[in-house]
């Protein structure tokens, strides 16, 4: 299967690397000069649940890819989608297939203005990854990656995608309710990742504080509100509360990915969680101050820090 | 005319300092030992707008002091007006006025359960003031002092106090709406020092921040609607959120006190501003969402930095 991975970043190449060691026809490609000069010059230098290994693999910009491709998991930030899209819509035909795991709120929206319903398959992943140096990268977990179809019809081929995923290790699974995954993942982010970020504090610390249950109920419960009204997914506000806890408790001082963000002056995905939120809940007529608010200060907190919003 | 003051930190001290120098029979109350002991030996050393002079001051314990006073001015943090009124209230007679310039929400409530409202004088002062060591203050400024008392009836007693006031130096004013002022001055500290101690930023930067109108509109329209509702004030939201602006623009590059709290592991005011604008819109039967999350930010913020509340 010709395959390309839009966003080369750790999980990226994490992907890219099993599905070419199970015999995929892989292309990484991104926008990252020094990145791709290492890959290309010394393969590609990955370890996986500790075990290192180089590989050499194919990697070039997004526009510099020629050929039509099988399939296409895009592993860009949120704020990426839109301009990777641009970038590789020759590459997309009739039968592509388009796989989304980003973390956030909306990305099937932004998709649909490049690809056909029926040839996206929209899904979650647990696996973690970081960049160590250019083309030096280490992955981790035992997966799963959750998949489902965005057109119920086309169900077979989310499980085509599924079966490849399996056989390369990376522990592919057909979910009948992808949606629902995504909205838990967007209510941990949009709570620790966002809450951190704002206290400039590890989520231990967060989660200890006196006010974290008023904090929490009043995040979810606006983010429970949108996800019922416009995807028909019911978030019980207590029930998600209890396993934000739960998650919290399991990651302990650890500073969320939003956190690093800032402190490495990178711009944040609020507007993917909170503020599609807020945004979302204008356009259905109802009010989610408090998830503006968060979103307003958070990006206070990047015009602060000087940090603009990524254009690439 | 016998007066203490209750809550001799640096404005206290201007206040005592100035008033007793008009020929006034001054008593400072504080509970810091070294600041009392400096006092009591060295004499209170005070700065006033750049001029430094030394002067023999009484000093004691609130519970120390035995003898009925006329007036008492009330200089506490807000959350130590309560404790403050207990331990004076043995000091209070049938005809002392307690006169209250503390920033912040809700302090009449709280006087009427130890004075009677025919003897209680409410005000805002705009001296700024510090300690430098113990015993040793600055205090700058040219006033404004505006009174005006909470009894309709009782003009009379608010002016004589205006006019002591006003022959220490101390610019004393009568105002026909005392009310407004502090409501007006409680969006300045509900707002910047508010997102300033949340954003860990100076003044300027958090007002040139991308989202900073929706944030101040956000906060001021649920301030407007409580001040409204249970005080009858009419606080214009755009007009004020012009003012907010053309303050800011004229502090600059400052942390405001909630910052400087923060950063000296002090507790905040956070529930005499935002947090009492939630509180009353519970009571009020509206909502204020947006004024309780920034409540339950600072707190959350308190906690991590391991602050505790203050019980003085």
């Amino acid at each position: 299967m010709k395959i390309a991975i839009a966003g080369s970043g750790a999980l990226g190449c994490g992907f890219g690397y099993l599905l070419q060691k199970n015999g995929e026809d892989v292309t990484l490609l991104d926008n990252w000069q020094d990145h791709i000069e290492a890959i290309s010059t010394n393969g590609l230098h990955i370890t996986v649940n500790g075990k290192e290994d180089n590989q050499k693999m194919t990697i070039c910009k997004p526009d510099e890819l020629k050929e039509e491709m099988d399939a296409i998991f895009v592993f860009t930030k949120s704020m990426g989608l839109k301009p990777m899209m641009k970038k590789i819509a020759h590459v997309i035909g009739a039968n592509t297939k388009v796989i989304c795991l980003l973390n956030g709120l909306g990305h099937l929206k932004t998709l649909e203005a490049y690809v056909e319903k029926k040839n996206i398959i929209m899904g979650t992943t647990v696996w973690t990854a970081g960049i160590d140096a250019p083309g030096v990268t280490h992955f981790k977990g035992q997966g799963p990656v959750e998949l489902q179809n965005a057109d119920p019809n086309e169900k077979e081929a989310a499980l085509e995608i599924v079966k490849v995923l399996k056989s390369s290790g990376l522990y592919g699974v057909y979910s009948e309710d992808v949606n629902y995954t995504t909205w838990r993942k967007a209510c941990i982010n949009g709570t620790m990742n966002a809450l951190c970020a704002l206290l400039d504090s590890t989520i231990d610390k967060v989660f200890a504080s006196s006010t974290i249950d008023s904090m929490l109920t009043g995040i979810v419960s606006e983010f429970s509100a949108v996800a019922k009204l416009q995807d028909d997914i019911t978030l019980d506000v207590d029930e998600t509360v209890a396993y934000l806890k739960d998650v919290a408790s399991s990651v302990g001082a650890h500073y969320p990915s939003m956190h690093q963000d800032l402190a490495n002056n990178r711009p944040t995905e609020i507007d993917f969680l909170n503020g599609a939120v807020a945004e979302a809940s204008n356009r259905l007529g109802i009010q989610a101050p408090i998830c503006q608010k968060i979103t307003d200060l958070i990006h206070a907190k990047e015009d602060i820090l000087g940090i603009s919003a990524l254009t690439n």
